[in-house]
């Protein structure tokens, strides 16, 4: 996918990974993401800094609106197509024919080759649950609870890997690093980051990386997410849609998340931080 | 309200203020709100850690499913009541004439006095937005946008006293503190700590000091708001709503946060860690 030889199977020095070598880095260069403001310290002293941006933007399927997202607004094809797909309002049967996104508007259309069908559904869903949100506990969990996500030997993740993974995350520099209150999730081929995405919302980013993962037929089984947030619920579902087998926080986790992961055979790994870490299920994947 | 001489204007040792000062303190001794688990740390030995629970409640108006919730399920009642408030699904002239909470269907129904009149608004909007969610910005930005919040000298805070608040805030035993991965929230009338809500997500935890505020008919205007999470437009425009002028968090803002915090004259000190914080909007109620 992009050309690069990647030594999955080799442990690697985390330093000799450089900037060149992500698939997509971290956002740095886009500067309509940030902007400068004034503001007064504890002493009382006027400063600058560099803030966040966040945007609503519309998510339209064919011709039904979907849901406002306010996200810092790179790659809304991505987050548009990684929305509806771990919400599971496009199926695998239907095919993306077209992802335009107005900036004037604020607004991304997905189409499809088969709108009536999503229409008459979404339909049903309003007269049901009341808000598009809502379906999370119908048709998804439905699609959830018949994932149970292989165990592959030769995918073993062995700690070592791991340890470098999230050495290599810490040292990239990322927009939290430069402006803070945003989320970060990267995906990984073993120790091999591939896709940094940041957000508002740590559900946008890896929104993100599911319409990434979508859009240019990247398989999740033999990837490694990475998040900086919690492994919630939300967190566990939208990776097991994903067929990703493992999940990385350096936060921490939820009961139900914890649940939902043993339920799929997930791994999930939380708290990973420096040398440490702890599997909350499935640990068979990790090689201590 | 709680029988509690508040000496408001007064600052006074944070040490001296214990676990029963608080009208309602952090949700310790609910046993369902955490489960013992068992994980693997990083050198393969088993351990067992305390997690925090998550649970769906579908929140009903009258005879209208309006969304489910995600939630640690502690103070439903307070949840649903702030969440209606905030998305402004109530009215001023609404009144609520029940909130039932039923444990074993996990959803909460409010009643109130004009089901009628909220049931063809909800129509209107689903058919113009797809998802009660999505008129965040419809109805509750016009609300907001009429919103200047006044400038009360005598409500000023000495920045000692919001050291102080901070400190008792940081000193008290809280489920975050015990179990992690959830977000708390403060609502303190001067630098005296009231009410602490937690839950899995920051919304849902000012949502219930919201709900706890509009059943107890506590007013905003001479609160501080207090939060663990980020300072981003949701919970910018919630405060707003909620009449409160100051809003402090330990964590950072987006910038769409403090140009809405700025459009309302509301106060917004963001980073607050120790003695030392950032102020981003309306300085003038910060005494330095």
């Amino acid at each position: 996918m992009t050309g690069k030889a990647h030594k999955d199977h080799q442990a690697f020095a985390a330093n000799d990974f450089a900037a060149n070598d992500w698939v997509i880095p971290p956002n740095l260069t886009d500067h309509r993401l940030k902007s400068s403001i004034k503001g007064m310290d504890h002493h009382g002293n006027s400063l600058n800094l560099n803030i966040i941006h966040e945007r609503a933007i519309s998510l339209f399927l064919n011709g039904q609106e979907i849901i406002t997202n306010m996200t810092i607004g790179d790659y809304p094809e991505y987050l548009a197509v990684g929305y509806l797909h771990n919400q599971r309002m496009l199926k695998p049967h239907e095919r993306i024919t077209a992802v335009e996104y107005d900036d004037e508007l604020s607004l991304v259309v997905v189409r499809t080759d088969s709108p009536s069908d999503y229409e008459q559904k979404l339909k049903k869903k309003i007269h049901t649950s009341g808000c598009a949100q809502g379906t999370l506990f119908g048709d998804v969990m439905d699609d959830f609870d018949k994932i149970q996500i292989p165990l592959d030997e030769n995918q073993q993740l062995d700690k070592v890997k791991l340890y470098n993974l999230i050495k290599i995350i810490a040292l990239t520099p990322s927009l939290y690093l430069e402006v803070g209150a945003i989320h970060g999730c990267v995906l990984a081929s073993h120790d091999r980051p591939l896709v940094y995405m940041e957000d508002v919302g740590r559900h946008n980013a890896v929104d993100k990386i599911a319409g990434y993962m979508a859009i240019n037929h990247i398989s999740g089984d033999d990837k490694i997410l990475y998040t900086t947030g919690r492994l919630t619920s939300e967190m566990v579902i939208k990776s097991v849609l994903m067929d990703i087998p493992i999940v990385v926080s350096r936060s921490g986790f939820t009961a139900f998340g914890v649940e939902l992961a043993r339920k799929a055979n997930l791994t999930l790994i939380g708290r990973a931080r420096g040398e440490r870490f702890m599997v909350l299920s499935a640990p068979d994947r990790i090689k201590i």
